[in-house]
């Protein structure tokens, strides 16, 4: 290992990734890049030219995920990075490809140095992790996992018709490499946070401990149709007001000290018979629930059953809760977390640990390897928008970051 | 006049209810018989066809409004009663044809009894005043107003592209009779309530004293949409937050016994992007608001804007409020009124003096002569339903009050 100590190139990672930002470019600046379409193939076919110039080996499994190798001294598990290529519709230019091109960076940066690592070091491309044109999200990942059948994943159409294989086969991207072939020592995912946690609290990097729990619920409340003019408002039976308390108190509920920044969102209502000149007989509304502490939630569930029960029949209405998805919160590794925290400290960035809110590809991953993931912040929380943004130092933090933690993964 | 003191007969007024339901009766007991369809025509052809034979004379105007006719003793201006005969898609058996055959049952006692009354009376049978088919509703009240132009209404045109001038040449109720030829010197119209009150308060009778003046707004929250799992509750801008506050607040301010019965009625939401997992940034709702004391009603207006004003700006949104409908309030003939209250008293009716929450066609005629209503309770106060119903003692009590107010009125 070179005793220089190596540095990232911030002008290159600048320009590679305004260089993939032009591939799906939209006019507000963001980026449409669908999984396993033809912008999606340009941007492997150029993450692959520019890994191979440099001289490392690059294989396509069955689910379309590339691996980009720089080969190790010795025959060891290999240590992992990457994220994925693709984009929302409409949504930003750092969303997982700054993962990808971070992990690309210190690639090249070690090759500049000529720093030869003990383990080899894959950076991997995850195919579909936004599940916008493929549901569901994070399939590449689950594959690789065997969280997704493959063959499962393959029948799986788009709005058009068209399979997952077909749309594989037509980019040319249904590679040949055997799905998780590989002995993993760790996995590090960079990304950009999605939330406005960070730079709130003036960090620039976030050392990444998991994943939050998630249950979703939803809700119905039924009272009774009824004249707006005739009815005086003490004698109805109003779903709209029902609904009304209902998030009001649970709003309430989730900002109380005792929630410990609990994760709660109403974010999808139906009214019937949605006229305005008519007290609305039933509200459909969704709640989305999300924290890190499995306790917390359940205990949390039961307060908005109380709540939820209470306002029904004060106000006469009938109300019925489904559970229809119930996560538990997913624990990253020791090792990797204190290996995200030592480079942190070692590059002189602030930082803290944090949990993310949102799905990534490392919480498939993590139940294979010992994983953990590295944030840097993104202006004003904004994502899956045309409008998500970085700072240039922030970009650099993350792959700073990414650079120390594998190297010590490495050796 | 008769010495004998006349009585309506109530086994006739429940079978001609009976009779008139059949046509366009639904599974459920209740009627869709939409205005100017055949069954529509049913229903004005057997009016027709039992008027005839009691000896009265029929006209038809150019918006198919049916004029019965029963003479009086002298050349005065006619007293007037009646209602609708279309109903609402699975509407309910009384909704305004209980005001006709109530009406039609009071001509057929005074002939049973032999009585001339000074007036003439006039039984109407209105046009179109449910809307369902044609908008505007009440079109039949408004052309004999004045309040719609005749050439205006015969272009409107249903779903299928009929004209109301067409619709009436179809069922050939296009009359010959001159709109509002007639000189007239009050309007009584009985109607079921709509409503709830009578029946929860134990009262028999409402007399109508006008009708509330109504005001709708349409609101709009924008906020900012977030990730639902990455944003903290109290970093978000959330729509469907300050929609559920707003609609509290407002409802609670309703309740407030200084609001004085006031109508408020949150019946239309739409949120965006109304997705689970997204925290919404635009909420609309709509507001209609209803009360019989307009500076009552101004009042509370400001309250309105004030109380959304303090909640957006706590949560941090962007508040539109837009007033989309303003229409007075509308108060009775005191005479009219009075002759009601009378009616009511003689008949040992409990009665209380009401305002009407709903438009009736009343409503319009108030416009051009001297007018009131009479209510009878309906059970629950469900309307525009086919659960609709009403005891035979209150269809006896809004029958006899009719009466004898038409008495009074045509002596």
């Amino acid at each position: 290992m070179s005793s220089l100590q190596p540095q990232i190139n911030i002008a290159r990672l600048e320009k590679l990734l305004d260089d993939f930002a032009q591939i799906g470019k939209t006019k507000n600046g963001g980026v449409t890049r669908l999984t396993l379409t033809s912008l999606d193939k340009q941007a492997r076919d150029l993450l692959i030219q520019i890994s191979q110039s440099a001289g490392f080996k690059v294989q396509v499994d069955a689910i379309g995920n590339i691996f980009i190798r720089r080969e190790g001294l010795k025959d060891l598990p290999v240590v992992m990075t990457g994220s994925h290529g693709d984009s929302q519709p409409k949504g930003g230019r750092y969303d997982g490809i700054y993962g990808v091109l971070a992990g690309l960076e210190v690639l090249l940066t070690l090759n500049d140095y000529n720093i030869q690592t003990n383990h080899p070091i894959e950076l991997v491309m995850w195919t579909n992790e936004e599940g916008s044109r493929f549901a569901p999200a994070m399939m590449g990942s689950a594959v690789f996992t065997g969280k997704l059948d493959l063959d499962q994943a393959y029948a799986i159409k788009d709005q058009d018709g068209i399979t997952v294989k077909q749309a594989l086969e037509d980019i040319g991207y249904l590679g040949n490499a055997k799905i998780a072939n590989q002995s993993i020592k760790a996995i590090i995912e960079a990304h950009i946070e999605q939330g406005p946690i960070l730079e709130q609290q003036n960090q620039t990097i976030g050392i990444v401990k998991g994943a939050f729990a998630q249950r979703w619920y939803e809700v119905t409340l039924t009272g009774l149709a009824a004249h707006a003019g005739t009815t005086p408002v003490n004698m109805r039976q109003d779903a709209v007001v029902g609904l009304s308390e209902s998030v009001t108190a649970l709003n309430r509920l989730a900002l109380h000290p005792d929630s410990k920044d609990i994760r709660l969102t109403v974010g999808m209502i139906t009214v019937s018979p949605n006229s305005r000149n008519v007290v609305a007989d039933h509200c459909f509304f969704t709640i989305d629930l999300r924290h890190y502490d499995s306790e917390l939630l359940a205990n949390f569930e039961t307060l908005i059953y109380a709540q939820l029960s209470e306002i029904a029949e004060k106000l006469n209405l009938k109300l019925e809760i489904k559970k229809v998805l119930s996560m538990p919160s997913i624990h990253f590794d020791l090792n990797c977390i204190t290996s995200v925290r030592k480079a942190a400290i070692k590059n002189n960035y602030s930082a803290i640990e944090m949990v993310s809110g949102a799905g990534h590809d490392a919480c498939h991953l993590s139940s294979i390897a010992p994983t953990s993931m590295i944030f840097i912040p993104c202006i004003k929380g904004i994502s899956h928008n045309e409008a998500e943004s970085i700072t240039t130092s922030w970009c650099k933090a993350g792959a700073d970051v990414l650079l120390d933690t594998l190297l010590e993964l490495s050796q």
